[in-house]
């Protein structure tokens, strides 16, 4: 028999107020840690292997088969497992309907050299330059699982990736891509080095989208919301290209660009 | 020499309150209008033909060329044009930084046979069924725009295209894309009287998306966020398609899968 877990009831709750405030970007560089909610996406973290901190699950469902097994499991990976009424679970989120599991897991922080390129295929990896919205950033991570994409890299000053906003986008992704930031200029040597392809998509590409060589090793670069990519990355590029719109039509939204791209690239390779 | 407009500065001006009001879907439905917000989104919408019935600027924006411009347009369309301070304008939106513009504009409803087949090229519609997040439907419409589709059908109980929030994500798009609503049986019905194929992605799609005749008079039907399709509507469909996905990933966000769908179609085109 097993203890059961410790249940909080106030809200000042040191540890309630520690997990409310990764809501901020300050608290959660401090840390280093991040939050993630709903039983589904926890799992998700601890079957990947990622360190969760602290789990709260709901009180009133700590009964269920799946929360009292994911308790269970939180708890033989380290994790400190405790209990809340729904009201705290609600003001952690600061959602009106609660979770049943909100969990503090450990950031990770790679660069590029740490990824690992595929060896049973051609890479394509998906590089952002200074994206600031993260509800964008969040639903490409989402995308790039979908597709099969060997990762993302976030170039220069981009939202973070742990922001809850941007976790709840990525829907569970952010734990199954692998993803790492860098400058431009270390970006760009690696991925020389590893002879990857570099194509962006921009509003100064002169070759359609689907034209780009996508069946070798590639990288997919897309720009900033408002500015695009600056000349210097662009010149940089091994291809410029541009995603088809109707004459006077004003654009795509980022995320939306960068689903036709990975989707465009993925159908060259057959979607093996 | 004209008169300036009249100057608000109250926050319980009954027209700034009315302007507020149209956050709720209850003052949309009763008035039958709608906000936009932005200096070149409300100029969209005038040069499009809607009917504003107020346009709302900046007082310490009113002497720009381009505003005091927007101003002499509204006016002469029938608009009622008066000026606030930028604290009204932030309350109107409820936004930190105000918007140098908004203007309530009328709603229009269209059904389906309102809509314009196009003559010089293969009719390209999205019907979405029961889509609920407003920045989905925002997205869907702006990306409908981009690829020149020939409009979008709103199916069963959708979310209010006219929101902030939809009108906001759609980026002006809500003036460019036709959009009409119906209920399954008589969008079924039009669609067989003008020979559109109906091709819908689906988690029961066995053809895969990239093989549907999209070459034809076609429409993309999607499904709910979370139900995706009911059975009775995917029987009625010409073709069930699927999205490739990775093994063992989630699912799209349906605003990115929609723009996989459309641009695939858009591909089978040529892009023309």
């Amino acid at each position: 028999m097993t203890t059961p877990p410790e249940l909080l009831t106030s809200p000042s709750n040191p540890l309630i107020k520690a997990l409310k405030s990764l809501e901020r970007k300050k608290e959660r560089a401090e840390t280093g840690l991040f939050l993630a909610e709903g039983a589904r996406i926890v799992g998700e973290g601890l079957a990947r292997g990622w360190q969760a901190e602290t789990v709260v699950i709901a009180a009133d469902m700590a009964d269920r088969p799946q929360i009292a097994a994911l308790a269970r499991e939180a708890s033989k990976s380290g994790a400190r497992v405790v209990m809340a009424p729904e009201r705290l679970m609600s003001k952690i989120t600061q959602k009106d309907n609660a979770q049943s599991v909100v969990a503090a897991f450990r950031q990770r922080h790679l660069a590029p050299a740490d990824l690992t390129l595929p060896k049973d295929r051609a890479a394509l990896y998906i590089a952002l330059y200074e994206v600031r919205d993260p509800g964008n950033l969040g639903t490409i991570l989402r995308t790039a699982d979908c597709a099969g994409a060997s990762g993302v890299i976030l170039l220069g000053t981009c939202c973070d990736p742990y922001s809850f906003e941007a976790v709840r986008a990525s829907m569970g992704s952010i734990f199954d891509v692998p993803f790492a930031a860098a400058d431009f200029a270390a970006f760009d040597t690696w991925r020389k080095s590893k002879g990857l392809s570099l194509t962006a998509a921009s509003v100064n590409g002169t070759l359609r989208h689907d034209a780009a060589p996508f069946g070798r090793p590639s990288i997919i670069l897309m720009g900033n919301e408002q500015a695009g990519l600056p000349a210097d990355v662009e010149a940089a590029c091994d291809q410029l290209t541009l995603i088809p719109m109707r004459g006077g039509a004003d654009s795509l939204n980022l995320a939306q660009a960068t689903a036709i791209m990975i989707y465009e690239a993925w159908r060259q390779r057959g979607y093996a």
